[in-house]
Formats: C-alpha cells, structure tokens, sequence
C-alpha cells in the first residue's frame, strides 16, 4: 500500500492532508459507457459479467483509463451476499435484480446459509486479486457491500420494492425473526469484507440504499446498529483498512453514522455538505454530493455544480468528491470528463 | 362552517384547544377498503371513479362510514390538473399513471393549455359540492392538489420515475422552461384549490411527494418557491381557510416550509415528531407521522406505535394523526380501526 502512486483518497479517509480533492464516481463502471456495454454484451447476461473475474476486472479499469479518477471500485453487485446465501439472484431485462427464492418466514430464514467468501464467492475475491494486478498500484481498489439492511430488503421483497409490505410485515409482526435474518447476513457481510480486503481491498463501502426507508428508531435498531457490527469487526482484524458508509436519504442521521468509528460518511445530494460538515465535526471525511442529474446539464452548469459542492464542503476537512448516488445510465460520459477535470481544476484552492 | 358537528380538525389547524388529537388517514378512500374495490369495478377504470362525482362522493363517505376519522378527503388524483391541460391521463395496470402526452420541449410548454376549474375540471367541482351535501357538516371536507413540482414530474417523465432523467435535463439544460412549467402549473392549481374552497372544500392540502428528490438549494427553487406562491394567493382569495403543506422526505426544511404561512405541515415517518416539532416551534399544526408500514403489524403493535407517535408529539399543541404516507393496499381495515380507537383512547390525555 506504500507503494502506491495516487494516495489521495486513503490520505483523505486516514485524515491527511492533500493536494486537491480526490473524485471518484459511485457505479464508474457502468452503462453510460460504451466500453462497458461491449464488454457486457460480450458476457452476455449481468451476472456472467460479475461471475467472471477477468471480464470483472475489465470492466472495473475501464473508467480508470478514461478519466483521471483518484480510485477504483470493484465490479459487483451487492446482491451477490444472498446470492450465495442460496437465494438465486437473477435479472429480468428492464425489472431489476430478482431472486428465485425469497426469503419470508422464520423457517426460510433458519434454512440460510452463511457461506465461504473464499469458496462460494471465490470469484469475487479471484476478481479483487486480478484487479490489484493490472491497476499495478496506481489507484487503491475499494471493495464493498450492501449494509445488512438494505440487501435484507431484496431477500424478503424478491427483488427492489416500494412499499417494504413484506419485510415490514416481518418489522412489525416478527421483529425477532427479522433480527435473526439480520444477523445472518451481518455475519456474511463480515466475513465478505474481510475476505475483500484479505484480498486486496484498499478501502470498503458499505451501501445503505434503503436505510433512508425507516423511522429514526427503525434505523438505529436494524439498519444502523448492523452497520456498527460490522465496523467493530473489521476494525478488531483489519485495524487500518478506511470505511466507508453511506446511507441513502440518511442526512439527519449524519452525526449516529460518524460515530460508528468509520473513516467516511457519503451524503447525498438532499443534504448540503455545509450542514453535514457542520453535523459530523470533521470527525469523518464525507463522500460526495452532486447530484446525478447535474450531468444532464451543459458543460458551463456542471462546472458551476462542481464549484458549488466545493465551496458548500469548504477549506481543509477531509472530502472526498463523488455523485450523491449512482451515474445515471443515460449520461454523455464527456460530461463526466468536465466534471472530473473542473474538480481537478477547482479543488487545489480548497487545500492550501 | 360553523355548523360543523365535528370542529377538531378546523380547530387544530386554527390554533385552538382540542379534547382529543384528530385522525384521517392519507389515501383513506383506497384499495384496503373492499367497499371501494367493490365502486371500483363498477367504475371499470380509475378515471371514471374520479370523474364521476357520484362515485367519487361514494368513494370519499366510505371511510367516514367504516371508522370515526376527523375529515373527509376529496377522491381524486394529484394527476387531473395536467389532464385538464391536455396532457391525456391514463392508468396502465400494474403501472401507474401516464399521459399520452409528455411535455419535454420549451414548445410543448408553450403550447400547454391554462384550464378553467369550473369547466374542464368541473366533476372534481361538482364532486366536493355532492360531498358537502352528503357529509351533511358532520366533518369537514380536505380538498386538494399536487405541488407544481411534483406535478412537473410526472408530466414532463410521462409518468412515475426513478432517475427523473427529462425533468433533471431540463432543470439543469434549460432552467427557465422549468420556470415557465411550473409557472403554468401554479397558475392552474391556484384556480383550481380556489375553485374547490368555493365548491365547498374547507381545507386544502398540497402533496409534494417527489420535492424531496432535490437539492435543499433546488428545492427551494422548483418546488419550496411555487408552494409559497400558492399560500400568497389563496391568502389574499380565501384568507380564513387552512392549508397544509406537504413534502415527503422534506424533513430537513420543515422549518422553510412552516415560514410559507400554512397552517400545518406534513411529517413522513423518517422525522420525529419530537424533532419537526422543535424545528417549527408550534408555528405550525404537524400532521403525521406513523410508518404505514405498522398497520401490517399485530393489534398490539399498533397500539404501541399509535403510543410513541403521540409520545414524540407530546402534550398541547397542535398534532393531527395521520400516517407518514398514504395507506398501502394490503392492509387490513380491521387494523386501521385499532389505529383510530387507540387515538381517540389515548390521545386525551395530551389535551389535559
């Protein structure tokens, strides 16, 4: 890790100072590049893609080598947990991840299993290792996973959801049962992050998409304090790999999140990086915020949202520039070069 | 008005002492209720349900006689108004709604017609005033609208979205065909609130449900800044009758929404009480805020949750219990009585 020749973004997580602003882009790798589309077709199917360490691996570099981008992030999904659970992760065209056998009472939650990152998803891990290979040290390589809550949603709903009738079935008719559930997949999520950076992983994200779904108390209890599990864990054996957490509609929680003894909080674009500085104390560096849909806008509106998410983060601290949420699959990847440069361009000011 | 048997709601709303905490519940006339499944059917489809004013009387008094709620709410549809101007609503089965007709360009803009309430949209008209006779002032009647933004939404996507690609390329493309939308909008939904407050409504709600996919500096821009201008004109039209405002996920700017001079604001489920109440300082009423997701819970846990919802209130004041978002379908309406049974068991003793 010594070696390494951009250490921007661990300089952040590790609150050092820097010389400008690292960037990177939640789902860099994905449809809004051609060359990914290719490589996808070429798979055929999503999870041939993800199941293939080398067109894994492929895909994972291509946004490295188009834009100047201060990190890497492996190429998968975080379905990939219950997958190996036994669950049977599948994509319908145009309707999302599904799974074949979702899981709904006490007796198909006793069932599950806790699977062998290194055996079950040895791909994943094979993918982690390659990629390490070809970036040759020039970017650090964050691993990842969906926090227990947010990939309990899909295993009791079947697939993504809008209303959570069936895992608030469970909140609120067998909270034990779904604890139970939770527990399960903290104790997969565990040993996947290790088995992650055991590989290679430099840094790790865990992605709370649907924490931002539940009441303030609902949160603590079976979002949150799940999320903290795994931060102790991680923290007892690997003590100085940078995580990340993010919640998606999670700005009021803010300052429960920083706490939790992770390296970095992600803010989406509802919260102004003013307020969340301000919550969290640069206590933890923040990840984010444009919104996505600014690079929908003209070359001259997206340097002007750029300045804005600078200046809204202000001078020193610890930020890392990223979109609020994933890249849109529609957008003009030229745009993403303007966005990358003008950070390139305008964030030096912000390190002096 | 003042003959009105039922005066908690009004009261609440008009800052005035209450023996007990009002109760109705967002989409109260809805698929749970077999008795509106049943008009359903007989309609054939949504639109004729809503524009027939018999059925949409019929469907408005169901819950007023299954459960002692507080208030009526007007059946209609946020949707109607850009039906009325042209944009051709219809319902896709399993898909919501869609219009025919999207407006994506400054020309379709241009061309969008102003509708007249009392011709074009005169069955939402002729249904309040079919409802006032039918209620008969055992309670108040809720009329209603979508906040230009939202309605901006589905009108320019062609119907409900994820990514909000089109609406997000014009806000960051073309910023003042924004304006001019929703400046359009505006004009059309004042007409149309005020024309249901002269048909009979004697409170008005606006839902803006998808203001919190924004940026608080977006928000204040496209979505905050047309509800205020809806407040400013129904004020000086209609300057008594109370007015809610609501945008879910907007808990973050309650205290913004509260300065725009409505009566009450609406609290989803991922604010506490106990906060929203801090932040706007009894200025307001707060209407809200229990997960509907609780009502698939046990009758125990319901009564639990209608505990803490008043609990995070507290005493005095001015709380109106609702749910944090409309009901689902698959909810028991066994259920929603012991919602309202424990609200009027329980709620007196905040009103001592």
């Amino acid at each position: 890790m010594h070696t390494i020749t951009n250490t921007r973004l661990l300089k952040v997580l590790n609150n050092e100072p820097v010389d400008r602003t690292p960037i990177w882009i939640m789902r860099q790798a994905g449809r809004y590049l051609p060359e990914y589309l290719a490589t996808r077709k070429r798979a055929g199917d999503f999870m041939t893609l993800a199941g293939t360490p080398e067109l894994a691996c492929e895909v994972t570099l291509q946004p490295i080598k188009r834009f100047s981008l201060d990190a890497a992030i492996l190429f998968s999904d975080i379905l990939t947990v219950p997958d190996a659970m036994g669950l049977g992760l599948y994509f319908e065209a145009g309707e999302g991840p599904r799974f074949k056998s979702p899981v709904r009472t006490p007796a198909d939650i006793k069932q599950l299993a806790t699977p062998d990152p290194e055996t079950e998803l040895r791909y994943v891990m094979d993918a982690v290792r390659l990629i390490r290979r070809e970036l040759n040290n020039s970017v650090p390589l964050i691993g990842f996973s969906g926090s227990p809550w947010t990939v309990a949603t899909y295993m009791v709903e079947g697939g993504g959801s809008k209303e959570y009738q069936y895992i608030k079935r469970l909140m609120y008719g067998d909270t034990q049962a779904l604890h139970q559930l939770l527990e399960k997949i903290t104790t997969t999520t565990i040993a996947y992050l290790r088995a992650q950076a055991d590989a290679g992983a430099q840094a790790l994200m865990v992605f709370d998409t649907w924490g931002g779904v539940l009441t303030p108390r609902a949160y603590q209890l079976f979002s949150l304090q799940y999320m903290q599990a795994i931060v102790t864990a991680l923290r007892k054996s690997h003590a100085s790999i940078p995580i990340t957490l993010f919640t998606k509609n999670g700005g009021m929680w803010l300052p429960d999140i920083a706490r939790t003894g992770c390296n970095a909080v992600g803010v989406d674009w509802t919260t102004d990086l003013r307020d969340a500085r301000s919550l969290t104390d640069d206590k933890v560096a923040l990840q984010g915020n444009m919104d996505p849909g600014v690079l929908y806008g003209s070359k001259q509106t997206i340097r002007e949202e750029v300045q804005r998410v600078l200046e809204s983060y202000g001078s020193g601290g610890r930020h890392i520039f990223n979109l609020g949420h994933g890249i849109h699959q529609h957008i003009d990847p030229d745009n993403v070069e303007v966005m990358v440069e003008t950070v390139h361009e305008l964030s030096p000011a912000f390190h002096r």
